[in-house]
């Protein structure tokens, strides 16, 4: 981190200044400039409150060199992370298939929709039971019930699914039951629950918040991995911006910077991120030639009685279709189905 | 709600469409156009997903005319809701003033400024003793031990006190001593954590989301009044932009336009949004202007010791003059201090 | 257009408002509901202000149906606009290579450029001479003179080349040497020189602005064709968001919704949407699955000596590989190189 | 400006840098660290381009110390930029009142208007004759005619006025005629215009781009300064969020900001902001808090019959209220009207 210090000031702030750094452990490296002394902290800077030192009045300017992530930085863990899910494996050269309905419905539905998925390809089924609503009156999911459909479909299929955690107090629930514990956008910085999933050993699908920038994204996976849990998955999901065509935009220059920044896998989701069905072939593909590490996407048998979301919504044959596509790009970026 | 219904279409689908409004216990109005059919959709709508609806082929448009709350709405409760809080009352022609630092430090720190505000004329105490940190390596604040200076602060100065709430698991601990439940930003739609807020006896103070629009506010404050706690004070704190300078850009322009939407108080947070301490007093006096029902300021006695978010405190001093000037704007905008 | 009407209004208020409706050469349509009245417009409602109606104090709300734009309308022109430069086509089953450094700076750099990305397969030139720069100290580009040496270029290599004209009094010196006029982003709501513009018998390409909505980027495209000049290509560019990692956010999810709605084509410039040379590819790559019509790509001959915007370009080689992989692609959304 | 150069590097290029860095007439200062050189870059940095330094392969980072502006930058001009226009004065203790309608229709009606506004205390007549509108088809203002009439108001009343400029070929039209020439929101960044009203010897109101950051408006006004016009007063307006509930979110944090950078006024437009009438008077009275230098609203003498933007049109009587108020409170900022 390197400090700029103003000219005009009084020796005793910058002997503080310089006590202070040192009490966090900190080596300071001085250079006299002709309008500003250039301080460089050395060492690990992660505890050094970057406004905080902003505040201070004899501080021009601050700029963190290093990224503040450390258990999520590629710099210092090289090789991609390559979780293993059942038979399913995520990162690396993996390109990895989830899908299924927005919401669990019924046993029908749910067990339908993952013989459909599955025989066309996909490694895992996805299907929310605890839904976020921004309406406290709008369906909130079948809850426990869902899971249960959710655990059914899995025997039937041998699928392993994910699906979304909101509360705390399901931890053990989902410890015991799911094989992949989603966090929504919502929930990216409830910083609570992200240490509470890191004491888990399942895995942890952590979807970039509506407003969230890269770096307080990969801060969120760190929350997760020192707590011990190191397989996180990254989502994109889109962001908000003002265009009001799609419900928000999805950020494909994520994708590629993400793989530079971190060792963990990113998937997109290009369901959620348009809120419309008739874009989630072109956004896949997109994805794919972006450099995603898979795709999760919502499959419907019938997107016109979703009970939510329908219009992200696509059906089996569409899905079918899509994955013939998908394979013949992933070459060019170094992936396999 | 209208929807506007597409010319090409079967029968058969407008049927099946009016059969499921009305299992919603709703009426249909339908009027045929040149181009399209106007289905207005007449009763309690908040029970329709007007993304699903969105999603029907043969449905061009959505349109809908109520808003989606309504225990926040002003409609059904013309008369501004008065919160009162040991001597203090929010909202109706009362301007509070909640101050305090961002963080509680020790029981000198926080007792030394909660005099000072108090002496000022602060209403209300605030500090952070359960932290929203970005970084898992970061302060997260002194907890359970903060709370209880908290404690000690009221004691001294009789002054109620705000503070954050960051997980369900302390609700029980934040309704035996808490005077008003503080819900950050990044909480703003954690839903599970504002059902449980509904439940309190005490008053929340749901803050803004970074990229929340005024609906989804209002939607989250409906979340906590719809479990029977009608206590929301609502808090502007600014809101992402591209806008570098300021940390966040504060929305001032939500204020008169929430007034009019909501019954709720709603409050401003000068501190957080510029993250500049020198903008507090241009941007307290101009939430004054705008109709805001009081303010949340940091205060501290040494910003430059402040262990987090130093830049956006201002001194007890400072802090007083701003009240000076407050006195003068309120009584134009109908508010007394 | 459809208005709500509120239920509490004078009847003298909703006459004046049909009468000025009708003045406006449209016909009303009216139908009571329990709790408004809905009227809808019908007609040619292009010229009613949308905005003014909206503030009649009787008026709860206005939704408008049909799009505000007309002659760039895919709906009154289902057939994709294929527009011919030298040998190179745009639209339709075309995918067009627009290649070339940032900015002009000499003869010998832009003819090696030029030939080189030839060489790759690049269909037309590209190289700013007309420089929108955000401080007016900075480099404004070698304009008049860089202009000669594009057609030095084109003389040499047969390549037609696209560059942005910044003021109106260059159209006669565009129209008698370019053979695409480009408008940037800056200027993408300059209406005065959109009209000229559509004066003109070259193509257009439209960049989209940074915080510009798909429906005012396509009324700007609409400002060029009502002034007769119907070969209009857009260009998507990146939006602006609270993102810092990337300059600007390249929105993908606009291409496919645009190809709907309109029959122009739509390239996609991924150098300047990221700012990051090693993006390019990914993000080219993504372009083509999204359903693109082409790109538009920086080339330089050696990138860390460009006088402008170097980070985002890539050299000659990168840019065959590239070619290499999008011709895989591009079968997949039915398009040819 | 500071460099931070990667410690992998070949001293050949580090010494390219060096030796570029100079051509510019810069000097050199270097520090060796651990992880990292930082090399400071002494003298007139605003030629160089940040852009192609951080594209160098050996440059980690770059932090700008200095502002990119000097004319405009209150650092070198400490004093108050003042503006005398008639009787009226702009910026230093003054605030400055423009008021008038959206767009001039009538001699009757900006006659009237005029006279209304000037008997409330306003200083300045504000009236579109050219009119940005998104829309071809949409009313473009009565232009030349527009502005005679302008001109007979100013007769009848003495009240000097600002309108709207769109086109450099109205340069000497504006020179002529016009006491303070307009640049609106969407040509912020049409650095030609920008160059050319450099020229004039009228005062230039430059309003803020939709989506530009407070440094690039800053710039655009350098832009002015930098061909001999000094007299540019700057117009915050809002800018374009996700919030749909107002048109812009009007960032009055801004306000102080841009009073530190700068010596130039800066006034407020609440009128465009919100877009609504009703939000004029308290985001007014929160601009005067703010410490704005004056205010420019729409005035109208039938909001329901404006030919455009009506919603944000107030009454003279409203007018006349809200001065009374802001009397009040402008002695808290140092401000007199």
């Amino acid at each position: 981190m390197i400090l700029v210090i103003k000219k005009e000031r009084e020796q005793q702030q910058l002997d503080n200044l310089i006590a202070w750094v040192k009490s966090l452990g900190l080596n300071v490296h001085l250079s006299e400039g002709e309008n500003c002394t250039i301080m460089g902290l050395v060492g690990d800077v992660s505890r050094v409150d970057a406004d905080l030192v902003r505040s201070l009045e004899i501080v021009e300017a601050v700029k963190r060199i290093s990224e503040p992530f450390k258990k999520a930085n590629r710099k210092f863990h090289p090789q991609d992370t390559v979780i293993t899910v059942g038979n399913a494996k995520i990162g690396g050269k993996n390109f990895t298939l989830m899908a299924g309905p927005c919401s669990v419905e019924s046993e029908a539905q749910i067990i339908e929709i993952a013989k459909a998925v599955k025989a066309s390809g996909a490694h895992i089924l996805r299907g929310g039971v605890f839904k976020p609503r921004t309406s406290p009156y709008a369906f909130q999911g079948l809850r426990e019930e869902g899971l249960k459909l959710l655990i059914k479909a899995r025997e039937e299929t041998g699928l392993p699914f994910v699906t979304e955690i909101m509360n705390a107090k399901h931890i053990d629930l989902f410890e015991k039951h799911v094989d992949i514990v989603q966090v929504g956008a919502r929930n990216m910085q409830n910083f609570e629950l992200l240490k509470e999933l890191g004491t888990m050993s399942k895995p942890i699908l952590l979807k970039r918040g509506l407003a969230n920038t890269i770096e307080e994204w990969l801060m969120s996976a760190e929350y997760i991995m020192s707590e011990g849990n190191q397989n996180v998955i990254l989502c994109e999901r889109g962001i908000r911006t003002f265009e009001n065509y799609t419900r928000n935009t999805l950020d494909l220059s994520a994708i590629p910077l993400i793989k530079e920044l971190t060792h963990l896998p990113v998937i997109v989701d290009p369901s959620h991120a348009s809120g419309l069905s008739r874009l989630v072939e072109p956004l896949s593909l997109a994805s794919a030639g972006a450099g995603s590490d898979g795709l999760i996407i919502e499959v419907h048998n019938d997107p016109s009685k979703a009970l939510c979301d329908g219009p992200q919504c696509i059906k089996p044959n569409q899905f079918d279709t899509l994955i013939k596509k998908l394979k013949v790009i992933l070459p060019l970026v170094g992936k396999v189905l």
